[in-house]
């Protein structure tokens, strides 16, 4: 096997590899405690009680930067949703979740055999979810299933379209009709500060890969006091060890890397407001130039950008590489993360980088777009 | 947070980390792939058919060294043996597992809400399981809930002495009776060959950090062919993601170092009969000193040493530092791992030392036992 250098050669547009970059500190420290069980010198019994490295201090970091009242560090972030659903949830409950939540999302209501009622979108170009529209949905499950849902699911900022979604809205629907509400906010936590208490919800779930700039793979699931009883049980013959985590979760790599971005999350959340400039920029531009129409609302509240590009669609048409002319010709720059083949509508993210880099990346754009 | 330093520094007996140590050339490539979807430049859906890092050539080379028709890479050893119990077990039936299994296969079975019926070892000194046993227990489940056992367990070595069971004899009950058998191999497959269709059973279980020398966590799923359409279900809206493992796994880390230490699996087997050589010689040693004796099977077909130490005790008894005073002793002269504050009796393991190093051991512990 060959080391991997993209993240050193080229600037790489990839929405999903964008606030998973790790730190330099991260690297070494992740390489120190790389080996099967390095976390494990100084375990009792239980991961979040290990004080070297310090998961303690790891734990209460994340219960104050969440505004959770506990914490738990799963697999990953489905892993973290799916616990929450299989606790919940029993087959053929009703859950009711947005249209543009993830795969993810789907599979573990799928897995768990709910009957999922979705919120849609508004459609092409804005593709939103509207907040009211949970209550609808809610009416809808009692008048069909005779019983309300037991569980609602939103995505605060959806892994398509990037779109941002006002989920305290939703939590008073939720608040009236007395459903718990789970926030995916995988995609948001950690590039920015997102607050459970403050947005009244019961569950929320962060990613250590997908935004906190950790190895992973890690899941973050932070729970409002209610629920920790509930969610959290210990085995009746190992009373250390909880039953749905079969006992130990993220180890090594995943949770050291995450300790590590923790130490300077502060610093990480101050710049979001600099990165939706970078984006809106961009975005600004393109449109600007013609042949580019933002997908998703305007203007852009997150790095995830959805882009409908007939202009280089049309160049696609009679180009002899067809679609994938585009991503080679960015490549050939050294532009990399636009999914090659694409040329009709794709995805990418300006997050991290600099703006000479942003700047870079529009003209090399313009340039292809008009065929320079 | 500062790195770690423990493998460089010391000679490290400790069992749990012995056989999850990763080579420089795993650290390296790991390095590389650090970032959060760092394995997903090239990932069309479905993490096993990603052609870099060649996770496509792991699978296959996997499923070869096992003798399987097919394999699975999961989060860890004990997610792979629940994801065999969630498809096999309903609430209520009974399996049938070994008093030597990992705590994980007992909530695994508490999590699914199966019925445990257990195999006893042969109690002091040796601890082993018999594997006849399995057919006297499978009668007693069929006398007392008048149905047979849906599930066979037996952990091939396991955590606790270090024994070694002949998994032959058990499959041959299982096949007698038609109840599928579940080997978790996770101590030992990585460090010895162990293939399944020699085996005769239907599922193995092995574990990256555990036994193959990569930092995981990964856990790995071999299956004989009837299984594998049962177990690997996908997903009726997202036809290329499997339902159970919630449409992804262990990325990044996890299945880079795995692919890396397959590099040189063939090498790394034929080391195996000198681990066990290693492991009897200090095990003789010791026992001929007098005030060490052996839990569990002897000789030792397996590198997991349990010692009983009345020796260390009695020195113990009238230390300053009571029984911290061995874990300390051994610090002292650069050797950890002994968990601090047992003297009774404690496990250790020899994988992976020299032979300088095991005689070092032995000199050193002679030493402390001697009061000098």
């Amino acid at each position: 096997m060959d080391p991997r250098t993209r993240q050193e050669d080229f600037i790489n547009l990839n929405p999903i590899q964008a606030g998973g970059r790790t730190s330099a500190k991260t690297r070494v420290l992740v390489n120190s405690y790389i080996d099967g069980y390095a976390v494990c010198d100084q375990c009792k019994g239980a991961l979040s009680e290990i004080p070297k490295p310090d998961i303690v201090g790891l734990k209460m970091t994340m219960i104050d930067f969440l505004g959770v009242n506990t914490v738990r560090f799963t697999h990953g972030a489905r892993e973290a949703k799916y616990l929450v659903m299989e606790n919940l949830l029993e087959s053929g409950d009703s859950v009711v979740v947005d249209e543009n939540a993830h795969y993810s999302t789907f599979i573990g209501i799928e897995k768990v055999k709910a009957k999922k009622f979705i919120v849609s979108n508004t459609g092409y170009p804005k593709f939103k979810i509207i907040p009211e529209k949970y209550e609808q949905v809610i009416k809808k499950v009692k008048k069909e299933t005779n019983k309300f849902p037991k569980l609602l699911v939103i995505t605060q900022v959806d892994g398509h379209y990037g779109n941002f979604v006002n989920v305290k809205k939703i939590n008073e629907i939720a608040k009236k009709y007395d459903i718990p509400l789970l926030v995916n906010s995988a995609y948001l936590v950690g590039r920015a500060e997102v607050k459970l208490n403050k947005l009244g919800a019961d569950f929320i779930i962060g990613s250590g890969h997908k935004s906190f700039g950790a190895p992973g793979n890690v899941g973050i699931l932070g729970v409002s006091n209610k629920w920790a009883e509930k969610l959290f049980q210990r085995s009746s013959d190992f009373p250390k060890k909880e039953v749905d985590s079969l006992g130990c979760t993220a180890r090594n790599a995943a949770i050291v890397g995450l300790a590590v971005a923790m130490e300077s999350i502060n610093q990480r959340v101050k710049k979001w407001d600099e990165e939706i400039k970078k984006a809106n920029w961009l975005v600004n531009k393109l449109e600007r130039l013609g042949g580019f129409k933002l997908l998703g609302g305007k203007p852009k509240q997150h790095d995830l950008i959805y882009l409908e590009t007939p202009v280089i669609n049309k160049i696609a048409q009679s180009h002899r590489k067809r679609g994938y002319f585009f991503a080679s010709a960015l490549k050939d720059k050294g532009i990399i993360g636009i999914r090659p083949g694409l040329s009709k509508a794709f995805k990418l993210s300006t997050y991290g980088l600099t703006w000479s880099q942003v700047e870079y990346v529009y003209k090399v754009i313009k340039d292809v777009a008009k065929g320079e």
